[in-house]
């Protein structure tokens, strides 16, 4: 398979670079910048030297891209995939975005949260949260590929949710993060200084992860709800912790609950179940593609805690990427994504 | 005054004696520790080199440093302060617990968490939380110094609950601590190797900060409430936040909440009050006694998330136990406690 | 090829079954750990879930298991090591011995550091440093796998070395590792919250592996050389960066220089020459066998300085132990070791 | 005294606000900034509320700052600083520059480093190192604060070349700093996501602190000597372990080296003698003035091995600043700078 990624010089496109260094069935076509158009992909990123010897190209050639390409991944900022998608789209070229720019089925939802008018509303993507969403996926054009946080909080919710064990209006998800999570554009907010011994939370109650975590478990729930949300910058680089809360409804027992994730999750390779009263930690899934999951009652309060771990880069952006990839074009779903985590 | 420390060598103690050392009327006269009797302070803790030229000495002398001291600061763990806190006041001599001994006005709750028959339930111990006990502190023999996460939590829940502005029930702490908060005691959780670029919850449902942190919110509700508290282990020596959700009353308005904060603590040195929409963040704190609040309204869920941020070992422990110790003897409460927070 | 890990608890045992976990000839038989014997691989490393089905044997089924294997990782304590690889070696299964039992030729140099008698020092083993002793290992029944910081001092100095460019007894070499070095075994060094934001030397002029730097670089000068060798605890989990400073000898160019490298290791995969004036991070080796060298002439003082970095886990340690399995197998030397680095 | 700080919002600034907050004879008058000219202090620094009314002025406004100061702390820019410090010491304030500007006698030795002409040659500036340099200090109108390498490391060396220890051009600093000391100014060496877990060397040879210590290790000489030095960035926010080698002279005894130590800092408050064969660790010296030196004989080959560790920010900066600043004033040297370091 001919593989293109545009705009590869943040760290979603690098992580790309780095997994699809190890995928047996892709060729790197083109990897375009427009920062850094015309330099070597080893120059800006030493750690890949002696496996890419391409420079860098420019959007400007996006009609050439496509007509080299059987598929290209996206890593431009939001309001600009969009653009380029639709190119892409039209020329028949299979796209997955790692943008929010196709995360939406309802464009006004994307208006409101993210402030700018939406140019390919009608491109019928398909929502890659791939253990959820498989079937759309294999048939999808385009893939607007979840966010991190998003990832980690559906994986966790969905049982629960599609099950009808909690009561809908009761989710709060406390989720934490490394600062890879915040990119690589300069800001005091990730100056190591700043933030090293450092802890804090950020936009409670206005991050744009949140429509997106409504949006699968209202798909789940086969009714509308409203969530909770508040992100927190951690002193690490990588890996997302979410810890959600819900109430469970009256009645459902501790084994009700294990058999939610159990018939949900039983056959998933990437899904790790570590089971009722488990600590998924977020180090033993680093530069891996699994999300770990444990889940607790607390029985004074009658709520259901679940806790769920992922490397932000991998199953939360570039991994789950390459893996709705794979299913994209008939693939085994785990082709390039069977490295083991990195621990310790 | 004179003062001794009984029980010295785990961080809270060291904490202690980092303060201390800058403390213009307190002289300290006894430090023990059973496992390092007879060792000199620098050489265990060299940073401290040149401010302490104590030998270490024993319990076994409990009669002798009672006698030659007006307070002593207990730092041993649970079950055997008590021991050593009954004989001390005995003898007269004002006691602050830094341990959970004396953190419990019902012991039956103490001992159904805490798995030890309690031997000094008459003590008429007084709950160290200053800024909200603060009458109760000044007329105290002993002082049960709080835990590090109920200081965050309480600190940021009473304006609310005391005012009546939340549903009681709906309380949820999400708490994030360094690992400092996990003692000198050596095991794998606390191993560099694992938990760098590591995060994690822990004793979901189950911590023993749940019961004080229920005990104070039903002393500011007048009625009995249930919180779900979960903590967690974050890759950094010092820092606190807890994250507090809860539902607001049908009506509250954002005002009511900013007011409730500025009514309690609007006259508090320690409690700096970063407003409404703000982040504290736990290095803004680090090294000293503050503790910084922060709040947010969510209004599409009709929650109030309030932030707080301490440094574990010091609002969290030892700078908390000398502003205790300062109200207990009448000393302006801020005495060997102004400090700015080391930043960055 | 049939593989047993010996003694596989440790972080270097643990890597090894990362490694493995991705290598297509290596079936894995028997993992022995006298202190978990009978647990679940995936219970100690949950990390491991998924790729691991094994329980723990017991070295007191070394017969069986030297039965069942082509080759045995072995992963003991020094002293325990040479014990085990004898009854192995003398079953005929081939060695490869991560600690020092094996790496020294005089065993009299190893008694005399190590102040244990050598009971196997007949065995004809071959030190391992791939790139170096490349022939030898081929023809290898035992290998004696190197050291961390000594694969990445003796790689940056070969090369001078062995060309003659620099003064003998010149020879600095400041080296700084990640505290995974220190093993999983408790201890207040490796304590997170004693060694966070913290730094300092240890074992200067008496580490173990000065001799075996010592060792190698008398092979390539052809007479015997002393060294100072001064290593470094940083918080960071992997990683050992060696900053090599020697003398140049009058008249030596700096292209003298460049092609001593080119020359040494101008065909080596693992080996990546980033040139001279360039900084090499360990970073971008995270998780690989790469071993990074860049190189400056300081012409005010006639010195050279030679800065390598590696992953001390992989590079360090079980990532060369699988280069050398392959060699000593005759398979291509890369296999199962060409995933990219960790970064960021 | 009534003290202004002019360039105040970079790490060294705000580092002198922290210490001044507890200094009992500074009263800050006046503080600018030109990027934040008219902002609250604790609107920049969230964490020095409560101890900072001021608003932020501008340079614009020297004059008025001179009339109304006995002292001026400068924390421009070099070449800034001195453009400054003419106007401030004709009006004959005293004037302690945290940067470059005043610390080279010979004005041509600054200008060939960092090429930019001096403009204020005459200013008989007095370099303050202070435990080396006090009685110049003490008549100084004009003071060079030092570098935060070049304390840690001219402290670690000037005993032994005092004395004539060791072989003058066989000196090699092998330093290690905090990424704090590459400033608050954003740059990917200093985002938090590339330097985490994370290390590397950088300006081998060519770094601006080597001709300030040559200047002063020459004046302890009394003849010139050329040292190779090598700063590197570990992934902490404070601190500098510096690692000095050197030939000693033949027949140097180990109590000669002791002695050497002793007699130059025997009676020094802010350097602390660990002693011969001990192990500074930077977290030790964390928030402190205090430098902590241990040494090393290495009698395989004849060298000497300083470790010294410091605060950057403080003995490395600000801290030594204020050092000086009460030595000027015959102050007690120490005041508002009796705090114990914080560790952990």
């Amino acid at each position: 398979m001919k593989v293109s990624i545009v705009g590869a010089t943040g760290y979603t496109g690098e992580e790309l670079l780095r997994i699809l260094a190890g995928h047996p069935q892709a060729e790197i076509i083109h990897i375009t910048s427009e920062s850094r158009t015309g330099a070597a992909i080893a120059g800006i990123y030493p750690h890949l030297n002696s496996f890419y010897q391409h420079t860098l190209d420019s959007l400007q050639d996006l009609d050439k891209i496509a007509a080299a390409s059987d598929a290209v991944f996206i890593g431009l900022p939001h309001g600009h995939a969009m653009a380029a998608g639709k190119i892409l789209a039209e020329a028949g070229v299979k796209v997955i975005d790692l943008g929010a720019d196709y995360r939406f089925r309802d464009s006004k939802v994307y208006e409101q949260w993210y402030k700018v008018p939406h140019v390919h509303a009608d491109a019928g993507a398909v929502y890659g949260l791939t253990e959820l969403y498989r079937e759309q996926v294999k048939a999808a054009a385009i893939v607007g590929n979840p966010g991190c946080y998003t990832t980690a909080s559906i994986l966790a919710l969905a049982p629960l949710v599609k099950r009808g064990l909690i009561e809908l209006n009761s989710v709060i998800i406390d989720a934490k993060s490394g600062v890879s999570g915040a990119g690589r554009g300069l800001s005091l907010n990730s100056h190591f200084t700043e933030m090293f011994e450092n802890l804090k939370a950020y936009n409670v109650g206005g991050h744009r992860h949140t429509p997106e975590i409504e949006q699968a478990l209202t798909d789940f729930a086969g009714q509308p709800l409203t969530i909770s949300f508040t992100p927190h910058l951690i002193p690490m680089a990588r890996g997302i912790l979410s810890t959600c809360y819900a109430s469970l409804k009256a009645g459902v027992t501790p084994e009700a609950v294990d058999e939610a994730f159990q018939a949900l999750y039983g056959g998933e390779y990437f899904v790790r179940l570590l089971g009722r009263g488990a600590y998924p930690a977020t180090k033993q899934t680093r530069g891996s593609n699994f999300c770990d999951l444990g889940w607790h009652i607390d029985e004074r309060t009658g709520r259901v805690i679940v806790l769920s771990a992922i490397d932000n880069l991998v199953k939360g952006a570039a991994g789950q990427a390459v893996q709705n990839f794979n299913v994209m074009f008939g693939l085994d779903e785990r082709t390039g994504l069977l490295q083991a985590p990195l621990y310790p």
